[in-house]
């Protein structure tokens, strides 16, 4: 069983996932969580994480670690980024493979979960850059 | 939205997902189903997947309409590969963006379990070649 966990401070490059696999992994969930458009109802150019490094890391690694001894987990990839993420962009990245399809679905629900609950990783808005529309009373 | 649905008999190449996205998807979901190395506790070499190819792509289409109708599915891409394919690769990929990560989740498995229900794709192990070890009393 292989964990992999990454902060990084630029673009997340998804890695490469060669098949075939061993044979043993029935089932590969991947997922991107990426930086909406609005926050809060208000438009934004970016979110900015800030993670207290080396205590983020010592966390996910616990979550991951207790995670994956929960089923059947053959392989986990967790890669989040800090630093400004501009919108569309992902600011976490995360694999799971397994032998069933079901445990592969909640190792990476439960482990995304657990993450926002517990990892300290914090994310402000950047406020759009784009000019306000004048309210209508100001226009002719 | 986008939906996209392909049955293949070819190995399946994961169609590129380009970053920025367009700032209304939160989060996006991918899932390879990958053929284990055994089933029914028997070593196979393969699983060979009979379709009736127009039938099943209709049904596809149909389960992937009414189920990224249900929420806020904004992209969904589904190859299915079918004929022979060996232990270790992909028969199945799916690809869900969404605007929230439970929708993007719900959506994945809820599809999976509806074309493995619903869809006309039919699967049968490919015994393995390799030679099956002899009973011990046949050893010397």
């Amino acid at each position: 069983m292989g964990i992999s966990i990454s902060l990084v401070d630029r673009p997340i490059a998804r890695p490469s996932l060669l098949f075939p696999l061993d044979g043993s992994s029935g089932a590969v969930v991947e997922f991107f969580g990426v930086v909406r458009g609005r926050e809060a109802g208000k438009a934004i150019a970016a979110l900015d994480y800030e993670a207290y490094r080396a205590m983020a890391r010592k966390e996910l690694e616990r979550i991951a670690a207790e995670t994956a001894r929960r089923e059947g987990c053959h392989d986990l990839v967790l890669i989040h980024r800090v630093g400004i993420v501009p919108v569309g962009e992902p600011s976490l990245y995360l694999r799971v493979a397994a032998e069933r399809r079901g445990a592969a679905f909640r190792i990476a629900e439960e482990l995304i979960q657990k993450l926002k609950a517990d990892v300290p990783i914090w994310k402000a808005p950047v406020p759009s850059r784009l000019p306000a529309a004048s309210p209508p009373g100001e226009r002719r």
